[in-house]
C-alpha cells in the first residue's frame, strides 16, 4: 500500500479515482442478447447460458423437490447462523415502515402521501467460487417487509446445473417465490421483457460482473428500474491513535479480499497508527487463502496521513466511499460531519463484516462515489410514493383563484378552466 | 375521443401504448454535445446556445439587478398566488421528514439509519411559449425543504436573451442559489461536468422536451443521478353516475392542452357518463385558445367503458396513469385498490390542476407506465438514506459466532478473521 503524506487538495480528485468500468465494449453484445431474449424468449436464454456458462437445463425453475433436498444438506449451525442474521435484517429493514403522511394544508384541502408496494421484483445473484447467499438475505428480506407481490431470483447454475444448496435454503427460508437457474445477461433480459419460463419484473436488483452491470443498465432504457449503478467495493477506514492496528488491518484485508478490483484507503493524522497498520497487514495478508486478490486489491489502494484533522473529514467526504470504518477518539464529533458515505461502522468492535452479513443493515450500498447522490438498498427501495388529494367544494372556493392566477400566467387555459367550470357551479 | 367498450384483456397492452421516445435519434448528437462541453465548457455552451436557440450572452449567470427588476414587474396579485402556493407546496414536503431509525437489532449491536441532503442539485426548466415557473416551486421548495447546500437553475432565455420576469421571482422567493439563462442538451451536460460560469452538481431535476431527456439519460452515466425517466403527460379519468360530465370535460381538456403527445383516458361503467363527457368536450374543446394542441392529443386517447367494476381498477392499475382523477360513488373502496399511479385526485371538486400548481402535492410524476416502479418527485428525492452501525464489545462476542460461520460458508476468509482477531482480544 501505497503511503502519501499530506496530499494537497488539488490532487484529491486524481487520488480517489476508481477502478473504470467497460459500459461501452459490453454494450454492443449486450445488446444483442436483449434484442434476442425479447424476440425470442427461452430459447434464446438457454443458447447463452450454453455458450457462457456451459449449461443445458431441462427446465429453469428449481423445483420444490431440489429445495427440499437442499434444506435437509445445509448443516445445522449455518442454518441457525443465517436464522440470526435474517431477523436483524428484518428487524433494522421493518423499523423503516414510513406512516402515511397527510397534512390539510388549507381548509378543506387535503393531502397525502402513501408508500405502496413495487408488484414485481427480481433479485440476480451472481455465481462464482463461492455461494453469495448472504446477497438473498439483503435483497428478499426488505422485499418481504414491503409486501412485493412476486419476488423471483435469478442465480447462475454449477456446471452441474445446480444452485448451492445454502442459496435455495435462504431463498426459501425469505420467502422467494421462485428460483431460476440462469444468469449473465440473459438473465437480466429475461426478466425485463419476460419469457415463458421466467416472469417480466418491475425492478431488478443484485450485484454482478460488469456483464451483469451493463446488462442492467439496458434494462432501465426498457422501463425496468434498477437498484444501483454498481461499480467495485470499497472501504475507507478513518482512524487515529485510539484505533487498534490488528483490527483495521484486518478490516482493510476483509475488503481487498472481495476482488482485484477493490479499493481500501486508510485515513489517519497519526504517523504510527499508518506504520503499524501497513505491517499488520502484511503479516495477516500472507496468512489468506485469497492472498492473490487481495494483494492485487492493494495496488489499488493507499494509506493517506494528513496534519490536519479538518483534512480527515473533507477528504473523507470528497471520497463518498461504499464502506466508512471510523475509528477515532471523538467518534460522535467525526460523524456528526458525514456528507457522503454509503454505511458508516464505528469504534473498535464495529468490523465491516458485520454489516455485510449480519448486524441488520444492507450491504447493497453505493460504490464509485455514488454515494453522493444515492441510498444503499432500503425498504424505501420496494415501495413507491404515491400522493391523493381529495379537495371539498369549500376548500376548492378558497384554492381555486390561487390555480386560476397561476395557470393563466403560464397560458395554460384549460387548467384555469377546470377550476373555473367547478366554482361557477358553487 | 374513440370510444371503446368493453375491451377484452388480451388487447389492453395495444390499447394503453404510449407515444413512443426517439432516444437512439437524438443519442449521437447528445453525446457530441456532452464530449464539446466535457472539454470545452462554456465556449462550448455558449456555441450550442447560439446554434439552437439563437442567443449570445455576455453572461450566463443571471444578476442580482435583474432579479430586483423581475420582482417590481411581476403582478402584485400573481405574487401572492405564487406565495401561497409555495406555503401550501412547503408545508406536504415538510410533513415528509422522517426522524433516524434507530435500532438496537440485538444487544450491543446499534444500526440506524439517517437521511443527509444531496449536496449540490441542479434543476431545469424548460423554455416555450409560456414561463413554467410552477415547476420551479415543485423542484425549488423540496430542495431547501431537504436542506441542499446548492441548489441551481437552468432554463433557456428568450430571443433578447431574457427569462421572464415571473421565473426569476419565483426561483429567488423559493431561495434558489445561482440562475443560468442557458437550455437544452448543453444546459444539462454543463450541470453534469462543470464549467467556469456553472457548478456541476450531483443530481439533476426537472422537465424537458425529448432532447433534454436525453440528455438527462447521458448525464446518469457520468456520476450525475436524475430525477425521473420522462415522457409525456397523462391522465386517466374514473367516473361513475356520480361525476360531473362538464367537470371531467374540463380535466380532460386540461391534460390535452399540455402537448400534442399528452394522453388522455376515460373510464367509466356508465354509458351515459361517457357519451355525455365527449359531448361537453367537444364544446369546452372549441372555445380553447389551445385548441389545435388539445385536439391532437384527444386523437391519442380514448373512452373506455367497462361492464364490469373490476375492470376499472384493474385496467387503471395496468395502465399505471401519471395523474388519475377517481369520481365514483364508493371513491374509497376504489382508491384502496390502486396499486399503479403518480397522484390521485379524488371527487368533484378536486382538479388535476390543484396538484399541477398549488395543493401542496408535487407535480413531478411517473408518465409512461413508471408509476409501477417510480415516485414521484418528493422530499426523499433530495435526501440519500445513510446506515450506521456501532457494536459494543459484547455485542460482537454475541453476533460474532454468527458472522464468522457465514463469511466460511461464502468463502471469504478475511471477512471472518475481522471478527476473528476482535474476538480474540476480549
Amino acid at each position: 500500500m501505497n503511503k502519501i503524506i499530506n496530499p494537497s487538495k488539488n490532487i484529491w480528485s486524481t487520488l480517489v479515482k476508481r477502478a473504470s468500468l467497460s459500459y461501452e465494449k459490453i454494450e454492443p453484445l449486450a445488446k444483442a442478447i436483449f434484442t434476442d431474449v425479447e424476440e425470442n424468449g427461452d430459447n434464446a436464454v438457454n443458447k447463452y447460458s450454453k455458450k457462457f456458462d456451459n449449461v443445458e437445463l431441462d427446465s429453469l425453475k428449481v423445483s420444490k423437490d431440489e429445495i427440499l433436498k437442499a434444506i435437509e444438506n445445509v448443516p445445522h449451525d449455518l442454518k441457525l447462523a443465517i436464522q440470526n442474521a435474517k431477523r436483524n435484517i428484518k428487524l433494522f429493514h421493518k423499523a423503516q415502515i414510513t406512516k402515511t403522511v397527510e397534512v390539510e394544508t388549507q381548509p378543506g384541502v387535503l393531502c397525502w402521501q402513501k408508500k405502496l408496494p413495487i408488484e414485481r421484483v427480481g433479485l440476480y445473484i451472481p455465481g462464482g467460487s463461492a455461494p453469495l447467499f448472504s446477497s438473498i438475505l439483503m435483497l428478499a428480506v426488505p422485499a418481504k417487509v414491503a409486501n412485493c407481490s412476486q419476488v423471483i431470483l435469478c442465480s447462475p447454475p454449477d456446471a452441474n446445473g445446480d444452485l448451492a444448496d445454502v442459496m435455495l435454503y435462504t431463498a426459501d427460508l425469505c420467502g422467494v417465490d421462485k428460483i431460476y437457474k440462469v444468469g449473465g445477461i440473459q438473465a437480466i433480459a429475461a426478466m425485463t421483457f419476460g419469457t415463458k419460463s421466467i416472469p417480466k419484473v418491475d425492478k431488478i436488483f443484485g450485484p454482478g460482473n460488469q456483464y451483469v452491470t451493463v446488462g442492467k443498465q439496458i434494462a432501465s432504457q426498457y422501463k425496468v428500474a434498477i437498484d444501483l449503478p454498481a461499480g467495485p467495493s470499497e472501504l475507507m477506514i478513518v482512524a487515529d491513535e485510539s484505533a487498534n492496528p490488528d483490527f483495521i488491518a484486518s478490516d482493510l484485508l476483509s475488503q481487498a479480499e472481495h476482488g482485484v478490483d477493490s479499493q481500501v484507503f486508510l485515513v489517519t493524522n497519526n504517523t504510527q497508527i499508518a506504520d503499524k497498520t501497513i505491517k499488520k497487514l502484511i503479516n495477516q495478508l500472507n496468512a489468506l487463502e485469497r492472498k492473490d486478490i487481495a494483494s492485487a486489491a492493494l495496488n489499488n489502494s493507499k494509506v493517506i496521513y494528513f496534519d490536519n484533522y479538518n483534512d480527515l473529514i473533507d477528504f473523507t467526504n470528497f471520497y463518498g466511499p461504499e464502506h466508512l470504518i471510523v475509528c477515532l477518539e471523538k467518534n460522535n464529533e467525526f460523524i456528526d460531519k458525514i456528507i457522503n458515505a454509503g454505511s458508516v461502522f464505528i469504534g473498535n468492535y464495529t468490523p465491516e463484516s458485520a454489516g455485510d452479513y449480519a448486524s441488520g443493515t444492507n450491504h447493497t450500498l453505493p460504490t464509485n462515489g455514488y454515494a453522493r447522490q444515492y441510498s444503499g438498498v432500503n425498504l424505501d427501495s420496494y415501495l413507491k410514493a404515491v400522493t391523493f388529494q381529495k379537495i371539498s367544494a369549500e376548500g376548492l372556493s378558497k384554492l381555486g383563484p390561487t390555480i386560476e392566477k397561476m395557470a393563466l400566467a403560464e397560458g395554460l387555459e384549460a387548467h384555469k378552466n377546470a377550476v373555473s367550470i367547478r366554482l361557477k357551479s358553487l
